[in-house]
């Protein structure tokens, strides 16, 4: 899989992708992502790609021609499945957008900064646009890597057995059991006796039983779905 | 305000933080974040900070011991408002959270990491947790680094007029109206005429007439609230 991301500020992306797991995925040739500084296609020589907004107020506008340019020109060496905008008013994300774009081979992300991108290019080219939360952020960046790292992850090969995303939360529309580790006392905090008595059966009972209670308490709107 | 973020991890987040917004509010002496790597607290000298789960199953959980640790050496220099634990399962972060965490004075976030952290340290320490949204990630550190961005970019000072964060979306529970900068036609695609005409009481109603109709077809919810 290729993931190509077009921001005005590839610098914010260096470590997110450097690594941990995106670095083994890369490593390991099954995710490719590429950071494009969006001041490459700037409208002048000064890197100017934003301007101030028609009808006044605060706020930059990020301006039609650097991003189409740099779109069209991306977009010629790999036909994009699909050309993501991440914004806060687009659709969120969640684990089962995470689990389709896993599926797909090439992808662009535009990170919006300032006051966002132009609307034009919103309706030309963009063919998806996706918001990480009710909340806003100073740009897109951080969005872009949450959706590469929720993605990446997903696909076949980058985590091993151990780390296996199956049981995670949402994959079955549960909430992850609670985990416990070594000493099984500290400070007089207990893990629960079931975990230590080695019944694999009875464990798995006890976590779905935790899985449930804990999904009823915190999230009943995953288990109407 | 001062952000504690304490990780397996702090490699993740050197450039989230050092650049653009987050690197402003940080000279300007607005918002001070220290990333703590938890092996300085880890058992052994190999740096161990995790382990098999009780029970068995795939996937490391972070011990209870350099966790308590690191917390308790860390808030005998600084009482903190909230011990938060980045986790899919934790409250989801909405504006109103960051709003309300703008407010404080000393955070500390804790980032998950492979299976999660042992429970007993969630019972016992974590005051807050807050989920980014339903997807899982390789681990907490993105989450954090979104949490810092939506809660630091609110701090009186960090932004200026320019990109006041009161036309955002969600802070007034509508979506933002759409946007755009010169030229006012590309490639035959237009600005809408009234943003041309330079009325700001029309630009206004015009303005908010997008953002409600935008809200009802995308996010009829947030009407509701």
């Amino acid at each position: 899989m290729k993931i190509d991301v077009l921001t005005v500020l590839p610098e914010l992306l260096e470590s997110p992708f450097a690594h941990s797991i995106m670095k083994r995925a890369q490593e390991k040739g099954l995710l490719e992502v590429q950071v494009h500084p969006l001041r490459k296609w700037a409208v002048n020589k000064y890197g100017m790609v934003d301007d101030y907004q028609y009808g006044g107020g605060a706020g930059m506008v990020m301006m039609c021609e650097p991003l189409a340019n740099a779109i069209d020109e991306l977009q010629s060496a790999r036909p994009y499945d699909e050309i993501i905008y991440m914004t806060p008013d687009g659709e969120r994300f969640n684990q089962k957008t995470a689990n389709q774009l896993s599926l797909k081979e090439n992808l662009l992300i535009i990170c919006g900064h300032y006051k966002g991108i132009d609307e034009r290019i919103r309706e030309h080219y963009v063919t998806k646009e996706i918001s990480i939360g009710d909340y806003v952020l100073s740009g897109g960046e951080l969005a872009a890597a949450v959706v590469v790292d929720a993605v990446g992850r997903l696909l076949p090969g980058v985590l091993n057995d151990e780390t296996s995303a199956l049981t995670d939360s949402f994959q079955d529309n549960l909430l992850a059991p609670p985990v416990y580790t070594r000493p099984a006392d500290f400070r007089g905090w207990k893990v629960p006796d079931i975990l230590l008595q080695g019944d694999p059966k009875k464990v798995e009972e006890w976590r779905y039983e935790q899985s449930m209670q804990r999904t009823k308490e915190k999230r009943p709107d995953l288990l109407d779905e």
